[in-house]
């Protein structure tokens, strides 16, 4: 397991750049603040620039820019220093090519189709009539039911659940806990139960989507649940039946989509972000974590928010009562400005 | 795997409602928009009627009322389209049946109980002592630890977990991912360090109990964590230790229910709801997504809210500001009315 | 499975405190309100002194200064006790011992150290050079990926999930869904698509770490996540890639703790908490359930707090649009505050 290791000109050589200094042997990427003379750092944010010349690291990722302030540094310029770090961790730690075989212990049923390329681990379950493409690694305890088309290039990490029916485009990554495919929460009041409506569509993950642990993924009601190519889903997120979401969209941990939700491409959602169903939210739109989207974005490229500002408790609890009262305060002015003669400015929706 | 399909006189024939036009054959449910002629659609809400005329289905589920504005189609005129709807497609989409038998990979231990009626599927783990019902169907990769009882007809969905000395209504569903019965959160501070507090208790889940995906269920500190029949939860919702969730209430996703709340029945809760712990909330009591619930709600009926608005992350800035002023806003205007004498109407409970 | 019990003298004999009255035999622990002759309850709360006067239980645990109201009822007086009852009830219900053994379908890759002191269950897989302490019980399921280490006395329930390179201490207890070293969410942009930056760090869970079901420890992008010894997180909650959290901390269920983060030592947070990423929360803070924590709490022992307070919907709707018009409102108090001459005694850091 020795880990690879390249000089600058190795590096420029692979993925374009230029290097400066000394041609210095490199074998991870670190901070900074934690290299030593065989690591590259990386200054992306000018505001750091002061931990470039405290650090130890045995060569710098920098822009052209900010190349000319470190003249005695040995240097990687790059056009955007923080996707050049990325590429070069990716260098020093390649994604791992799966292992052809089946596990002994594995089910595979047999009309389903597992190519000798694929990477079929301890007690998979993959189900009747599924296709796997090449080279997939379906790591231990992951099922993969009936019916189910995977792309090349798939990997399941271990304890993945995949239902019946789902598509999964090229290279999909999906950790371990998630689960693609199971029931949307469709239910028809009868009186006095609730009736379960079937759910009888599925999901289609596009090439490149990336899903996080213990993430769901709800099959469609009559229709698919669709994630289109790109699109990257953090942990713990919820997404609803018939939810269409586009290209190369981001979504942090906890976020909860409600069903038959819309989102566009190049979207960004932070954290534990909530939005009612039914809506749509325009392309390129960025949404900061916490908030409750409760209507659809129809202006593309814009930023929202919503959190409720955090206060010490007691400062929150002589407060937060007169959220309570904030109509009947908005009266009180108006009754002095009637009062005062004051000219209203201002048109007010609610009432 | 031919799917069924039926003509309208032979849904009518069992579904009751009554049917007009032609006699048609439908094999599917689809929306209004999607359907084609071997499809039956549905109108539910009248605003969507303009969608009938336009829709291309071999017939529609209507309303009696609606039933007069579409003399030209195919229609099946039912009290409740949309639960009707559901019921047909059901119809097309039947329940699975078990397929009695163990997997060779599956493991039972030798004084479990599982009739020849119950499907356990691959690399399944029954532990000692739990006593399955008939035709209960135990998917891949799940878990059911000792001296637990199953009703008929239980389904989970592979790599499901339920802990040891849980019950489990007829027809319970459990999506994957879920726990039932994990050790709820109790803690002693000893001075230094927490004392875990042993989690004695089990779970209970009535009859006709659906469980989401990666949803936990924890078991009691002393006595059980109980949900009643035909309650319906939703994925990643979590219910704390020795709640009692009455019967036909419906969670939707990622809700938290804190320790040793009661929730009634028939309430309804949206996603992203979270409550504190030890407190009643009435029956019938609608929640709607993202409110955190403070206290007990005590009347019956009642509809809470309380996301916090969504706005431009540029107008949250400029008004979140206040929020931690509030109680200094309104002690301005109070000041303002004492000088103009104006009377304040106001009760004030928060001084 | 006949569970164990003990006389108030041997109780106290083990556990300290002082037993006054009939020394009663007592086989488990109960709360007042359902306690029988044979069961011991507790008075941790004199808010519930009454109960104690109604209570059908054998014996009850109370502190000195209680204890001379209760002249007529077997006591254990002891200085804590909430934390003797806990103590109580593990010597009821004792921690299960490893029963030594591989179970014939685990699967312990050949250069893994699986000493015979441990519990391998059914389905289990070991990877390659991970290494086990002594007496560890990994239950049906789990899969332990390569290059870990874990402590003596290792608890895994089943169907947890541990990627490869983690160390975790002695006797943590992980709950079943969890998912330990799962990637970080690290993404740069490239233009028109994301490149997922390589989480090379791992994983580090100190001594007596608990974590809860289907909760998610993310791995470090180049250095390690660290939970500190003693610290108790509940289910479903979410911890970033390089949090560093300190000793004795404990997280309630469904609180996301974004990247970078540092928590210190003896915080309580509450459940549905969220922070931003690459904050510093100081030791001793307790934090409310439902607070957005937006940036760091650099004092230590203060109490936050920060949900939206819960309305009718009706009120909601009539207040909540206020929100968005805080700023406004406060520019109109003081036109009226200038226009009556009314000192102006507040500093306004919104404007």
């Amino acid at each position: 397991m020795t880990r690879p290791s390249y000089t600058l000109s190795e590096i420029t050589a692979r993925l374009g750049g230029e290097w400066r200094g000394e041609d210095v042997r490199i074998s991870a990427v670190q901070p900074l603040s934690q290299a030593q003379a065989e690591h590259i750092g990386f200054l992306a944010n000018p505001k750091y620039k002061a931990e470039v010349a405290e650090s130890l690291a045995g060569a710098v990722i920098v822009s052209a820019k900010a190349a000319a302030e470190f003249p005695q540094r040995n240097l990687i310029i790059a056009a955007d220093p923080y996707l050049y770090f990325a590429k070069v961790a990716r260098l020093f730690s390649p994604i791992v090519e799966a292992k052809g075989g089946i596990h002994p212990t594995a089910v595979v049923e047999p009309n389903a189709i597992v190519p000798p390329s694929c990477e079929i681990g301890a007690h998979v379950y993959i189900g009747e009539h599924t296709v796997l493409g090449e080279r997939c690694r379906i790591l231990a305890g992951s099922v993969v039911e009936q019916n189910c088309t995977l792309g090349d290039d798939v990997l399941l990490h271990p304890n993945v659940t995949v239902y019946h029916g789902c598509t999964l485009g090229k290279r999909v990554e999906i950790h371990s806990g998630a689960v693609i495919g199971a029931d949307g929460f469709g239910l028809a009041f009868a009186g006095d139960s609730w009736f379960k409506i079937p759910q009888t569509g599925g999901v289609r993950l596009g090439d490149d989507v990336e899903i996080g642990s213990n993430t769901n993924i709800d099959r469609g009601a009559m229709s698919d649940t669709v994630i289109g190519e790109g699109t990257k889903i953090d942990n713990q997120v919820q997404i609803g039946h018939n939810c269409i979401i586009g290209k190369h969209t981001v979504i942090a941990a906890q976020t909860g989509i409600s069903g038959s939700t819309t989102i566009g491409s190049y979207c960004i959602f932070g954290g534990g972000v909530g939005t009612v169903g039914h809506i749509e939210i325009a392309d390129k739109t960025t949404v900061g974590g916490g908030t409750s989207i409760t209507h659809s974005i129809k202006e593309s490229g814009q930023h929202m928010a919503g959190p409720y500002p955090m206060q010490t408790h007691k400062e929150w609890a002589r407060n937060a009562v007169h959220i309570r009262r904030l109509s009947e305060m908005n009266k009180r002015i108006k009754v002095l400005e009637n009062q005062l003669g004051t000219a209203d400015t201002q048109t007010d929706p609610a009432e």
